[in-house]
């Protein structure tokens, strides 16, 4: 296999880009194409402060490499979400990282924020981890961007992430949903604006893109995704891609083409959302929103010894 | 397993219904569930001549017994694309079916009618045969249908056949397409209606109704079927009902709820066909549509004996 770039040998074949190449210009055209990504769709500029959500895992962490080398101003954030001997490997992981590229890094521990951790919180909320795990992340990022004058929050969701959660939101019609999903979700009053630069960049190349690099990263999976519904979303969506490759990024590109027209669908729903949390501010059709609801419920429950 | 409605031994499972049912009353269901398809979405009253379209597989075959049962007026129609030994079978369980249920049959030869069957008909053009089919097939359609005075033109497109073409188009974001996919094509200047009554019902139930009425079909095959894509895609779908079931109905159900939103762009795109075919008056951007400038090319070589 001959590279398409510098004619020498190469060794990753990039179906979806009708692309054969080898490891040296495959770094650079994945730079390139996360640059390209960033400008086209406006995400950030160089004279900003950005704050990354760091999970551990490949894509975070080489989103976080990635942009460095491209000379962004990035620092990191991870919420401990308490798994244990897993969060202390992927904790030291991220720190490695952190001193590697000289950038700082603000750790959050559930356990010690909220009295639970996800298992914890799971059981004594009777909800899913899933839902659970987004719900406490978008709080904390969005707290500490606003704390430490963050102008955005990015996050290292990749195509597949997205392509998966479009369609799974396409399969219910979730008009409202649609037009929520972009890769710039601009700042509101009270939220910092978040990004997600990785959102044409497939799995493949965010992973071929931290190995190659050497980038230190957590190889273990969430402990709750193994039994995920949206893993068979995912294994449907390879065989597709199989058969017709590029059809995810095809799939994105011309959604984002065309959703201008369901944002209307948001629009609705967030003048339903009329009121504020009275405690954080976030949208919400009661006095208190869903996330200050449990953290209430869990302060009283401490505090009377339950 | 106990059947759901009479409480005797059930042998049938509708996951996607949540229902365990035996033969007797599965026949009594499904035939109440397509008589429900037709009121609600009104595709057709009972003193409308109606002309249903025979492949003589399970689901036109097994539509055109549900709807005799059902006392509606259905005449059947089929064009043979000369398959050779597949199509003289085919044919013989049609007349068979007709004779069973005392309907009146059309039957339409394209080699005679054209000078070429599919496959001759695919190399000539150099098109894909399932494309040249449609077309082949929705012309002698609408030509039969409004010389002999039928109101509606009826298809055995099932759930998971119309399932997989809205996904199809979404996974393209093919606006026109989606605004134009609906069970119920109302008649136009120099068209049928033309209805789809199978829209909600699954291809197992589909089967088992044919099965378990004992009604003569083809269980061959079309031959270009094999390397279809749209094979992969109802594999894809196929596991994500497996894991949800219901979720190809409430895929289509949902959409047809929302489907309006869609229709503009079809419109748009029936504004650029201002022009009306010279030969069969067929929307078209050209003086003659594609069907007819094929068959004009074929005429012409024919008579000058290419």
């Amino acid at each position: 296999m001959k590279c398409h770039i510098c004619k020498g040998k190469g060794s990753i074949e990039l179906k979806h880009h009708n692309l054969k190449i080898c490891e040296e210009c495959f770094l650079i055209f994945f730079k390139k194409k996360v640059e390209k990504t960033i400008k086209k769709l406006k995400l950030f500029e160089r004279d900003e402060r950005l704050l990354l959500a760091l999970s551990g895992g490949k894509d975070s962490m080489g989103l976080w490499h990635i942009l460095s080398e491209l000379n962004y101003n990035v620092d990191g954030l991870h919420i401990d979400m308490g798994f244990g001997e897993l969060s202390v490997k992927t904790k030291e992981k991220i720190e490695e990282l952190s001193k590697i590229l000289n950038k700082k890094l603000y750790i959050i521990n559930l356990k010690e924020e909220i009295g639970y951790d996800l298992k914890e919180l799971s059981k004594f909320t009777k909800r899913v981890p899933c839902s659970l795990c987004g719900l406490v992340k978008r709080y904390f990022m969005n707290e500490i961007a606003l704390k430490e004058n963050y102008s955005a929050i990015i996050t290292g969701h990749n195509l597949d992430d997205e392509a998966t959660t479009l369609l799974k939101n396409v399969l219910r019609w979730e008009l409202a949903y649609l037009g929520r999903q972009t890769p710039l979700l601009e700042k509101m009053d009270g939220f910092v604006k978040k990004v997600k630069p990785y959102i044409f960049c497939y799995e493949k190349e965010t992973l071929l893109y931290a190995i190659i690099s050497k980038i230190p990263y957590s190889k273990d999976s969430c402990p709750y995704s193994l039994n995920s519904k949206n893993k068979n979303l995912k294994m449907a969506f390879h065989i597709l891609e199989h058969t017709s490759p590029g059809i995810k990024l095809n799939f994105m590109k011309l959604f984002l083409k065309n959703r201008d027209f369901f944002v209307p669908f948001r629009e609705r729903e967030l003048k339903d959302l009329v009121k504020r949390c009275i405690y954080c501010g976030y949208p919400t059709d009661r006095e208190i929103c869903a996330l200050c609801t449990i953290l209430e419920r869990s302060k009283n429950e401490i505090s009377t010894g339950k």
